[in-house]
């Protein structure tokens, strides 16, 4: 029956205009990605899947994306993404391919004094690009953390104010990274870490510690990016910080990548 | 330690003002939903925990709204919240508790001609409310359909237009009802259901098939509440639904309650 | 040319089924307001406008509801927003109407030591609920403060951690009420104020008095229904409050009406 | 008493990493912006305003971002944003600048038959980025429109799937070019405009006439770009497409800019 139905996308297109990209957005899937210590998660993607078009064709057919997604669902990794962002181009005769997912993804923290366990959302990223001769695979990060400002602490004769901070990390790298070895990067970048459960006595070691090492969101990302420098492993990098600034409706930015050191 | 640190909440307030609610929003945490073909969906779910605060005290313990949740976490559906909520109320001395749990949930799909098939995301939520002698529970569903409009066809002389619309149903019920259902009879009201993935000959068939059953968003409502009022296992329900009409930028919307029908 | 067009709304409807609410939901709006200080402010609104529809009719003519707002655009207040009720319900041949418009708002605000002016947003609300011989008017208005955790300044040798935190405030009046005095009823029930612009000797004047001002969020929603209550032009208020909690990625919640101090 | 508080922004940094953007993001501030019949609007600008900061200081002085827009606030324009880079460049001692102001612009239309008119919003951007010897300015629109999908009406006995759209332009020019004359140009690669307004006369003239002009998302970007690679004025342009398919839950995308057609 499809052979009967008129095929209008593979039809010709005299405008002369190539397509940077064409493709499906906003498109949530169920996935499954591996951790750290091995176990699965499954949870939800949000998928960006384009190619490139050339001039000479009106259209392309949508409904692949779906079908790569559909016969790639199941583990889907930094290893597995690869073989996905092939199977768009091929299937779809790209020259290049783009495919990004966006998803929920939770780590373990035990609480500093109580050891106490709860769950972290941490929003993550995989973007792969590829065209016939190079691909490049991109692994991102949005790690909620705590900042304390030094300026307030220090014009202040008590108190300082803090706020829930995002420092964004986006890497390539030779040899595998982890999303929990980035969230500890950017922990440790701020002034303190976030814990969904809290005792009393771990809420004291929160508000001392932090207290004790107030950042700036430009020291923020400088930490991190100190870190990401002299770490063999990665090729480039790209890091954002935002903080929640709590005497100000707006936020405080800073952004800073690999190219900006070299 | 703990024992020598301060326990304000637990102190006294004297502005004999007791709290309607109070407790956590926006909490993300990984949940475990069972499906009809008793499957397991690992998803993520958006929490609100509150209960009431009598007005001799002077703060709730935050905490314990997290510690209940880690508890319970694993497997969650209508059936086991009963517990989660009943364990906040007496873990906090409340008298009430309330419990809103949104996630997002997949229902496989086979496209109506060609039989392929994907999933579709259905927003779903399930509510708790609990007092020392009575409870009530919630399930809620957000499915996505596909509307033409019988006016916008009545009138001209080809084509219709058409959108995307959301149909929102809460129910209680005597007898256990799943999601599936909800989404089924969502759909059968609609013009045509949504399905991720399609061929030509199934667009064909939704195309037609939705231009045949033109529906306007009061329709949409009033054929859901007319399955729900007539199925004895449901208790009480709320339908609203939205179109996204493809003529302006704003949506149509209509609802209608159960009570209404009294 | 229109008398030819067949008018399908209007015609009969046999499901038996009366509706609650039919109208448009998201309806973007350029709107003028007036400030406490008699300049007028042209801002978006964000429109929900219904009617109830009885079980005889079809549909609603949803066009007439942006025909409405086409009118009444102008000045929109508390005081003229009677008449778009008025003129919904009688042009729909409705028994009820609802309008909700959500806007934003900006305050002027000076720096609390240096004196330096900016403007701050607010978030607002005006919901008109009409039936023939009753009309209920509400204002509304989403406050940014700032709070500092009590328990964590008595708990830590240093430091206490603080948030932006949000009030929202409903209110009906017998005797009208501005939206610049629910803010400062708001930011004196916090910690402290925010303000868009702050000099080093104002970010101290903040740090230092909202330390030396801690309050829960159970306490925030408290002092602001303390202040509510003894206003005898206030004849009906709901108060909620959100943290947005510098040490968790969720956050604290409180609420409290004025029937539950009854 | 601002002598006397330190400064610890000017302070040295002995990282050695100098930050790409230093600054604030989602600043909400009113302004004003000029339409082509020479009419003011009045509107709320969401602001990310930034500058680099080189690697020897440890921070950059965040509240003068507030100042100059406090200084600035009254006209915006694309012929007064150059004034404000400048002054952010200036105050702040940096090599680079950059604005991005975003806010929702209202445009009035006529009802195709009918004449009734009504206004639409058009959410647009302005963006400066200026170094000492260069700086570029971009103009953004993102116009809602209607398109028809034409493999549906192809492949179908009757109808066709229709469904809002979003058309996001991005240009800089050599002379002036107005928001008004962008938005003609998105409705006119489009399948039909969109209106706030319309009676049943007009339903059927968009409903028919859309029908009789389908197009894809890729049609709807190159129709775009073409217009744009003809005019003139135009330097240089970015045209991106989204449309929300009624027949699914994920959206189609394309996305083409001038420098593809070199």
């Amino acid at each position: 029956m499809t052979d009967a139905l008129e095929d209008i996308q593979s039809g010709p297109d005299d405008r002369n205009i190539p397509l940077r990209q064409v493709g499906v957005v906003g498109l949530r899937y169920p996935v499954t990605v591996w951790d750290r210590s091995s176990e699965r998660q499954q949870t939800v993607g949000t998928f960006k899947l384009t190619v490139d078009l050339p001039h000479q064709f009106k259209g392309t057919h949508m409904s692949r994306f779906v079908a790569a997604l559909e016969r790639h669902r199941g583990e889907m990794s930094l290893e597995t993404m690869p073989e996905l962002v092939d199977d768009l181009r091929t299937r779809l005769d790209a020259e290049r391919a783009h495919v990004r997912m966006e998803f929920p993804y939770f780590v373990r923290k035990a609480a500093p004094v109580s050891g106490v366990e709860s769950a972290l959302e941490v929003r993550c990223w995989f973007v792969g690009d590829a065209e016939e001769r190079e691909a490049l695979f991109t692994l991102g990060v949005d790690v909620p953390v705590m900042t304390v400002c030094p300026c307030s602490r220090a014009i202040s004769d008590r108190g300082a104010h803090c706020q829930r901070s995002h420092a964004r990390i986006s890497v390539r790298f030779r040899e595998l990274v982890w999303i929990e070895e980035l969230v500890e990067i950017a922990e440790a970048a701020a002034s303190a870490p976030l814990y969904p459960f809290l005792k009393r006595e771990d809420e004291k070691w929160v508000t001392e510690r932090s207290y004790d090492n107030p950042v700036f969101v430009e020291d923020l990302v400088r930490n991190i990016a100190a870190r990401l420098r002299d770490d063999a492993r990665i090729q480039w990098f790209y890091v954002e910080a935002e903080n929640e600034e709590s005497i100000h409706t707006h936020n405080a930015y800073a952004a800073v990548g690999s190219a900006d050191l070299e």
